[in-house]
């Protein structure tokens, strides 16, 4: 069972999902989506505990992988439907375990780490959020976890760092930059410098794949392990684009508490799983840009 | 509001409050306890998040007080109720918030903390439960700084190290070793040189409230400071009662995993609310084996 199968994150993994052999049950509000005939489709408002209870009941599923939650840009990192997500995912977790569900995987943040270190290694790194939505997922494993404990399933975390691809949401910055520069619009940005571990999100979505259908416990970090900083990401647009003389890096603060460098340590990921992130940077972007040039401007 | 109103904590909670001028609502499952006339009681099942909901809109507390949790003995550290209470709890901090509350206090435990750690500091101890009570009371924890952010809510969270009182579960190492020496009978212990920081249960409730009713805000532990060996609490029981001779110590093995050492640093209390303990082990159990013995047997 997927849960947000139509989201940034969900629609990926439903994409990774189909080319696999498991029954997919996949779920959002409105009860459609691709894939019709490989993947049945549920409607449920996850919100409300007793559509959450009632959705896992009628799909008891063995495995799930939940990536619903609030995710609008700008608003979600201090929003209180972190609480709701909560809720919801605590509902999620108690139903499972009571229909015998057998492997929980959910995705984490990046955010959930102290900011203030210099790696973020999963088991090592003290988790020490500063926004509800950073709070919210540290909440959420551990509800994970204590419902695995208690009831007998095998549970793993994603740490999703900085994730793009084609069809992100038009305020985040990759698509931002992208859409700016095709309409010939300046680009005021921050000096750039930050070191980030940008993923694509097809490479995050074959990552959580691989934790939802293997046997590996505890929280992984999703990342490459790569740092590049955003001014280097916003040229590689810009060269592919043209316009990098629209861009005027410094031109914004940076917000205050953004990390210098946030990237993530990826050697338990490769040690348990054998797993690295296939696309380079250079190359996602390429296929963001190539992408947003189909859509309808 | 007084949730777990008529528990073991919430009771010695509710006798404090009392005596405050603070209009008191109090629930538990019945709708019924002391103080009537100075108490507003309330019935409802607060795992079930429809009935938590419902009773913060009737109620619209500006402070709550948050006691109700499975405390089973010899069940509640590793039951999946854990993780239905955790679910009541985030619904309870989202109704909270949506309805304007103040303030909402929580009741950790010192089983959050990493117990290989050679002292319990609040915001220094690495948090790293290894049941599912410690791990759901983390998440409830995060729930609510998570809740307090997006909502605009203060919040504080008490971690009770070890309570005991007069009315404390019979199945529990007091109340137990009570009632086996005024029976005559022998008791077969650990070798109790395990140090342990037990709390008179009034003294819990007096901090508590002083947390409900202050505006500090984060975790604060909840105990004396003072380290005694469970021997000495039960030596202490088998000396006012007689009986010394018929306490077998070393008969049982020390369960796996329990700490050499799990005493509260209470310095950020000391600092941040002037409080201190009142009643020494001594009294208190005097106390309980006194009350114990006004009980029908």
């Amino acid at each position: 069972l997927l849960t947000g199968a139509t989201g940034f994150i969900g629609s990926a993994c439903l994409n990774c999902l189909v080319r696999g052999d498991s029954d997919i049950h996949a779920v959002n509000r409105k009860g459609r989506g691709p894939f019709e005939g490989r993947v049945a489709w549920h409607a449920a408002e996850l919100r409300d505990p007793d559509s959450a209870r009632a959705l896992i009941a009628a799909v008891r599923p063995t495995h799930l992988l939940h990536t619903a939650w609030i995710a609008t840009p700008g608003v979600y990192m201090s929003s209180p439907q972190n609480s709701a997500w909560l809720e919801a995912g605590a509902a999620l977790v108690r139903a499972f375990g009571e229909a015998g569900g057998r492997r929980f995987v959910g995705i984490g943040t990046c955010a959930e780490y102290d900011w203030s270190a210099s790696k973020f290694v999963e088991d090592e790194t003290p988790l020490r959020p500063q926004s509800p939505y950073g709070r919210a997922k540290v909440a959420m494993w551990e509800a994970v976890r204590a419902g695995a404990a208690a009831h007998g399933f095998a549970a793993a975390w994603g740490r999703i760092f900085l994730p793009y691809g084609p069809a992100d949401a038009p305020e985040r910055l990759i698509p931002s930059v992208i859409m700016a520069l095709r309409e010939g619009r300046t680009v005021e940005t921050t000096d750039g410098n930050q070191a980030r571990d940008f993923i694509f999100v097809e490479d995050a979505a074959d990552l959580l794949r691989r934790l939802l259908l293997s046997d590996v416990h505890g929280a992984f970090n999703v990342g490459t392990g790569t740092a590049s900083t955003v001014r280097s990401a916003i040229t590689m647009v810009a060269e592919s684009l043209g316009g990098l003389d629209r861009v005027k890096f410094g031109a914004r603060p940076r917000q205050p508490g953004e990390p210098a460098s946030l990237v993530a340590d990826m050697r338990k990921v490769e040690t348990q799983l054998s797993w690295r992130a296939k696309v380079e940077l250079r190359t996602g972007l390429a296929i963001c840009v190539d992408q947003a040039g189909a859509r309808p401007s």
